[in-house]
């Protein structure tokens, strides 16, 4: 069968050989040019514009400013629309504006013939400002006479505290350890390959045609009919592929402003396509976060309680603002669910570049704080993390203390068994004893992570797939799922041939989304796609095969409970699977009978009103080079339980890949800001760090593959986990080296060099 | 309601702005031209070729030849895909041919950077033929030793015979009046506005992509996968707004072609577009037929028996060949039920142009013959053309001789009353009797006509419909009912806003057809689409509202029974039509709601079983100048019984252009062939005389609204019947003015004059 099969990405061949159609490759006839004109401060108000030069350059079609645009603001979140307001998306932006948030804030913007002339004519806009001082810290921010960022809000997006599995007083009260510390993590970019882009015009009939590097193709049509307040109907969005969203394209950003100009401009084709240094200073980033954790513990390694106090900065717009932070928070409970938790998380306006959704959705922050943390209280007890962990881990059945919903499935004690196994861990713990002294120091690392798959029951998880049996008996697959290189189109043909009894081979997918006549799916975020769009197939693959057996009993007289479909075929299972009529010659009978049958299709909206856990954990072994201050990894595995592995091919670039993410963020990445001015040092591929192909060590995974109940192929989240323990386990496993405990990421060199010469490791 | 109203057409501003994409506006970057070599002979074979030199020629990507294409015959008529190979099409047709059949056959085709680079290279071509005798009368087809126009066939592509409605021998013995004759229709061509071009490239995920303007997507595609002789679900046919097809465009012509340039060419981009020349010679006309009539007549004008005895030539290919005589003949049958009728048909190869389908399919041929004969006869018996006609005429519930089906719904008494009454045919008739002498000579005509709507029970009827409740309360509409010109968008439209009670406004027609994703339906033809889409869209419709009302039901709680949609609201109808929720909130608690709904859509395909015959008549005012050989139409009227008129306004618009055809074709429309060479002399806008805007006059008609019981919104063809009896109508009106019985069309002052003058009108 399909499913588990080292099946080759449907796109594989497209996309080696540049076939495949990406954004930029999709071309109108007379496609104009757009550019904005951002704003060099951080922190301020225009007080003068004057555009009247680059109005009049020639090849210039039209410049826009704050004051031509719609008086509407938008929630830019890749959120589905939420039916209670209290619950919606913060609503903050403008597609321009003179109230300037934060360091590339867009003012107004030119269209013109080309890049050249667009370039030219911002080059004679003349903007004058009034600038306010930066609020760029918590400290600033948070200030009895700090000015609001938004006018007509407080500093503070977003508050939230709860406690579950207890009280927390009471719980502490029982602790032996009570460990408490302040950690920190950096903003981090998502770094995809296709910068941001979008092409509009208008239609035949005067719909608004977007084509956008999108991962949320349908909450995309949604946001631009709000933007511009016209019926979300007249909107349709395009996706062709992608080059890699990381969640920095689950946010609506460039689509309203594209539909702007063309509705503006009579139809005519408008293309808006940032630079990378504008993608890394005006799309969406990680937010940065200040921790303080508490964490009580018994003397045998039992965890009984665990405070978190969080402050995250979304910079200056909202954008998915505090549903990072409470995201993360909520889905950490998981990990060691028989403990008392207590959290309480504040969001912030800040003039920094905007803080939105990136790959694990805060898991990454609050899993550094709470992973670090555990090593802190293991060394101060003397006992082992990997038993620590196993000790307090996660096992099927737990009750999942903040959903209080028992854990459908979980393998991570399997998990940390099977790593400690793959690194070798008691032994070279043993023999790393010698190793603790001198230039090079080695050290052991581990850290865990829980996570969900999807959203519910916090937003909708509706998906939709629409099977066709086409006439030579192969099949066409519409879903919403959207491809963005994670391989979903594959996932889906695997799932549909599974279901369906047929060789992959004759599933043909339709790749690009369609907001017209694709069936509704809120788009590829939360790692929810494999799960909430396989529970869509199956159902979809299941009655098309009913009809399909159906009308293959009408043909033959068989009953339709003695038939199945395996192949090509239609077999009689009472009599030893023997074919009873091919499918081609059923689809042709379908097609073609001139009074039965008709075109075999199965259309399904199904929503998800589960969430299946997944865990895993990462080890390393490091050596770090104190002179340097510079880490090397040995060795570094990353264990999942996924539940049911749909691809291990794909499985595996995924878990590489997010285990790459997560050591650039562990050891290098981190968009610099000038506290004082808001200025970002760093927004070019040149200085800020991603690691390189030099940089990533060999990265080693397996799969410990329980059975999700939940989920129709027993699958859970994949996409997003494998980043989250790689920086915490690196974190412990520098600590295990060196005595010292970096409690801020990344563990750069700058930051380990002020860390070891603080413990006394380096001459001052 | 909107079925009924004079609702705009959906593309109405589209088009008159220039915004409606045709399959020449869509474009890929490094697009190339393909360029036929047609034979300069109409029958032969190529002794010798050489492309070397082509081949060779700067800009020239490639030149292939009969030599290169595959060795598969295929059928080209747009026709559903038979289950019975005994009534599948003739497969007659190679990609490229050595063996001669009609001028203009092809031989060989170059694929160039562009247009003049092909034609250069088309002039370094070299060919030698063996040029046999061209083969273009029924005599020289006919002939003992007249040489096998395809080798593997005999020259007679398909013959039948029948008697119906009682046997004729003894049918004819009752007969007071027997009335013998011969008629002739020439072949005339469909010159619609935009020529037959394709666009051709392999996707992303190497399927063959070919843009098309063609009335028959779904069919294409199946003809291309057999042509190229792969998976049929690997062919993707789009088809945007077409500028006309008449019946050209329902046959494959250019598809297989461009489809087989791209694969042998790494998917580029490949257009195949043609001259009119090449349009007009090379892709298909009306067949010119030949008939023999003889009718049994009863004194008072009681028409008993006829038959008709035809010869079709259907050129060079069989295309739609026999079953267009087969069709024509078939559905005239309805038109004098209560008579006996036998029927003899042939179609013959001839080394003339192709015939394939053109508007009403054989029926404007053999109801010229017919209605020729009735008023020769009502003549020869001293009776009003009219008042036989009514005595004649087909009435409900009379029992159609041919099939033995009961006439479901019929007008046709009404319709010849109503023109009588427009056109004063009893006033003008006394006052013209004073008008038979002299220069200018004064007549009225009469001619009737029945029809048929779809093809079954010859073919299968499917047609499918998608609806989806969108977001905002509007909604999405695919159907695989191809937009023509006809206006099928709009009544679409305007059926499913009528089922689910909506304004036509917020229904949104996806008008371009993807083999892909769009519904399965078999195209445009055979007046069909209105009628058995219009069942599709009200089951869809249907389908939808009970959802939409049933999930109303569930979230205010009242029983769906008790709830209707109207407008933009849900009512409840048990209270004075209250609005208990809109539909905007229905639609957004259907999407977003977290455990209750899901995307509403209807997905349905569906067979149409039932075949409704429509009827009409032409009444015609004309003077004839003698001298001139002249014929001025002083007023002319179509009523027509179709049903039910969905939309007035594209009804009308329907009638006019059939009639404005079927005045061409009656008075100047000829393709003229070189009986000796099988040249054509005027393939081209300039010889070819059809009506221009000076040419047509003002043109009247009315509609006597029947309901059909077995059509959805109780439609009947009409797209077809307008051309069917404006020729014998004129015919007719000929005769009456002059005395002279003009046995052949087109009527032009050629024919006339020799006409005239053999009565001894004109001196000699």
């Amino acid at each position: 069968m399909a499913v588990g099969d080292r099946v080759d990405r449907v796109d594989a061949i497209a996309k080696v050989t540049g076939k495949a159609r990406y954004t930029d490759d999709f071309f109108r006839p007379g496609t104009l040019v757009a550019k904005y004109l951002r704003s060099s401060i951080a922190h301020g108000r225009v007080t003068g514009l004057s555009v009247e030069k680059a109005r009049e350059l020639e090849g210039v079609e039209a410049v826009f400013t704050y004051e031509d645009v719609p008086p509407i603001k938008v929630a830019t979140a890749g959120h589905p629309y939420s039916l209670d307001p209290a619950h919606a998306d913060v609503a903050d932006k403008l597609l321009l504006t003179d109230r300037i948030k934060h360091l590339g804030d867009e003012i107004a913007i030119v269209v013109a013939e080309n890049e050249l002339i667009a370039d030219e004519a911002l080059a004679l806009v003349e903007v004058e400002y009034e600038e306010y001082p930066a609020l760029t810290t918590p400290e600033k921010i948070l200030a009895p006479d700090a000015r609001k960022i938004h006018e007509d809000s407080s500093n503070v997006v977003g508050e939230h505290q709860y406690e579950c599995g207890g009280k927390l007083d009471e719980a502490f009260e029982l602790a032996d350890l009570i460990h408490e510390e302040q950690y920190y993590t950096a903003m981090v970019q998502h770094v995809h390959l296709e910068n941001h882009t979008a092409l509009a015009y208008m239609d035949d009939l005067d719909h608004i045609v977007v084509i956008s590097s999108t991962q949320i193709p349908h909450i995309a049509r949604r946001v631009v009919g709000q933007a511009l307040g016209i019926p979300w109907g007249r909107v349709r969005v395009i996706k062709p592929y992608i080059g890699g969203g990381f969640g920095n394209k689950q946010d609506v950003i460039l689509e309203p402003m594209v539909a702007f100009l063309t509705s503006k401009l009579d139809g005519q084709p408008v293309r808006l396509t940032l630079s990378r240094e504008e993608c890394m200073l005006c799309t969406r980033n990680r937010h940065p976060m200040d921790f303080e954790v508490k964490l009580g513990m018994k003397e045998d390694g039992t965890a009984v309680a665990r405070m978190v106090d969080v402050i995250s900065m979304t910079g200056g717009y909202a954008s998915h603002g505090h549903s990072i932070v409470a995201a993360g928070g909520s889905k950490s409970c998981l990990l060691y669910p028989r403990m008392t938790i207590g959290y309480h998380a504040r969001t912030l306006y800040a003039n920094i570049p905007v803080g939105g959704a990136m790959r694990a959705y805060g898991s990454p922050q609050i899993t550094f704080a709470i992973e670090s943390a555990m090593d802190d209280a293991a060394r101060k007890l003397g006992v082992d993390p990997v038993e620590m962990r196993i000790k307090n881990a996660a096992r099927q059945g737990d009750i999942n203390p903040f959903s209080k919903l028992p854990i459908s499935s979980c393998g991570l004690v399997e998990c940390l068994e099977k790593g400690r196994s793959l690194i070798r861990w008691d032994e070279k713990r043993e023999d790393y004893r010698n190793h603790k002294s001198g230039k090079i120091r080695y050290g052991l690392g581990v850290a865990c992570f829980s996570y969900g798959t999807g959203t519910y029951p916090v937003c909708v998880e509706i998906a939709g797939a629409r099977i066709i049996l086409n006439q030579d008996g192969s099949i066409h697959v519409q879903t919403g799922a959207t491809e963005i290189g994670q391989g979903s189109d594959t996932a889906v043909a695997q799932m549909a041939a599974k279901t369906l009894g047929i060789p992959v081979e004759n599933v043909h997918i339709v790749s690009t989304q369609d907001t017209d006549v694709t069936p509704f799916d809120t788009g590829a975020y939360a790692s929810r796609q494999a799960y909430v769009v396989g529970n869509a197939v199956y159902k979809a693959a299941t009655e098309l095969k009913q009809k399909i057996l159906d009308y293959a009993a009408l043909l033959t007289g068989f009953p339709a409970a003695s038939l199945d479909l395996k192949g090509e075929s239609i077999v009689n299972i009472t009599d030893n699977n023997t074919s009873v009529i091919s499918l081609n010659d059923l689809a042709l009978s379908s097609y073609y009978d001139k009074e039965k049958g008709g075109q075999l299709t199965a259309d399904v909206s199904h929503k998800t009103t589960t969430n299946a856990p997944s865990f895993g954990c990462t080890f390393v072994d490091v050596a770090v080079d104190i002179p340097l201050c510079k880490v090397t990894i040995n060795e570094i595995y990353n264990i999942h339980d996924s539940g049911v592995i749909i691809n291990p091919v794909m499985a595996k670039g995924q878990v590489e890949g997010g285990m790459a993410m997560g050591i650039g963020a562990a050891l290098s990445e981190q968009v610099l800001i000038d506290q004082e001015t808001g200025r970002v040092h760093n927004n070019n591929m040149l200085d800020y760090k991603v690691p390189t192909f030099t940089d990533v060590p060999d990265i080693h995974h397996d799969f410990v593959e329980t059975v999700e109940p939940t989920a129709s192929y027993g699958n859970k989240s994949l996409g997003e986990p494998p980043i989250i323990s790689p920086p915490p386990a690196i974190r412990n496993a520098i600590l295990d080296a060196t005595g010292v405990a970096v409690n801020e990421l990344p563990m750069s060199p700058q930051v380990l060099f002020k860390a070891f010469k603080s413990h006394g490791l380096l001459k001052p």
